[in-house]
């Protein structure tokens, strides 16, 4: 199909597309002149996973390397989370203190270096956060989000399909991304119905 | 103080806390003269407010609102949480299908409509995002989500202070908003792990 019917079947502009080209987020179509280009349906495929990207807030930059690891992909389904997350992660700042991160983490039973720097650091900010605004999570509520936590991220691990690679590395790579914002949202809507049934004022 | 000093305190250079004077988000200080004006511990403490929101993604018009519930809140906390939410969600769009989000919410036994559709319709987006992505969350998955979350909000909820109606309104409207970032960081931690675990590779 030409661009502009990749644009009709996808809903996304013309312009936008030629952006994408440009910014090698979108593979180049087959060349039929020095001006006209034929796209197919990885086209269709990779456009979807772009807009995707972007609706959760990932830019340009994390994810032209989402693309690229998927694209990409190391052997190992432990190596390609890795990637995933460096994708999608900011770079670790030198100078942050990283000794409450390592603390939380050491209550789930695991060594804090074991773990990628950059998800350690990706913590401390957090932590950091909540400190600079005077807020403290109180400890059994931390402890039910570290336990909550690891439930849920056992279920995702165990779901990792082994059937084929290629479906592998789009569950583990989209899964990380592309879940979190629902998460966030389910758990808004879990505040207010359990606050309402506490408060006994569910609707409201 | 004067304003060079509250700039000192909190590491918020002059112009910044001018434009959000200007914007509203922190209050006029005491006027000592026609161009001069002091500030004191609360400024401090709003100021650290205002970077801690900024500092998680919220912008200019939402911290707006959340300060604005802080500052003149509702009695109930149940219609607290309703207050931060609003003020931290996107409107509801009209034309959002929330037909899938609201099946998920069944799941957890509570009535779709009892919640707020804004919050809803946060479900409904994430849910969309996925679905153009080609992205399946598996049931089990899905299952230990709802669990997952459901323990932690209880928590949440359960360790609301009830001692002074302030504390209780920052615990509300802060915990919504800035522990988001925390719960998205310490899922990528145990995501590494658990898969290393699993893999046989933590650690790289």
């Amino acid at each position: 199909m030409r661009i502009s019917e990749l644009a009709a079947e996808t809903d996304v502009p013309v312009a936008t597309i030629k952006y994408y080209l440009r910014e090698k987020l979108l593979p180049e179509g087959e060349r039929t002149s020095a001006t006209q280009a034929v796209y197919g349906p990885a086209h269709v495929e990779r456009l979807r996973l772009i807009r995707a990207l972007a609706d959760s807030g990932v830019g340009i930059a994390a994810s032209r390397r989402v693309i690229t690891a998927l694209d990409d992909p190391p052997a190992n389904p432990s190596h390609l989370l890795g990637m995933a997350h460096t994708a999608v992660s900011p770079p670790v700042d030198a100078a942050l203190d990283l000794t409450a991160a390592a603390a939380l983490i050491s209550r789930w039973g695991w060594q804090p270096e074991s773990c990628d720097p950059q998800q350690v650091a990706g913590v401390a900010r957090a932590l950091g956060t909540l400190d600079r605004a005077g807020f403290t999570v109180p400890e059994t509520t931390m402890d039910a989000y570290l336990a909550g936590i690891r439930r849920m991220v056992e279920a995702e691990i165990d779901a990792i399909p082994t059937t084929s690679s290629d479906a592998a590395v789009r569950y583990v790579v989209l899964g990380t991304v592309l879940v979190e914002p629902l998460l966030l949202a389910l758990r808004r809507v879990a505040e207010e119905l359990v606050s309402g049934e506490r408060f006994g004022d569910a609707g409201s």
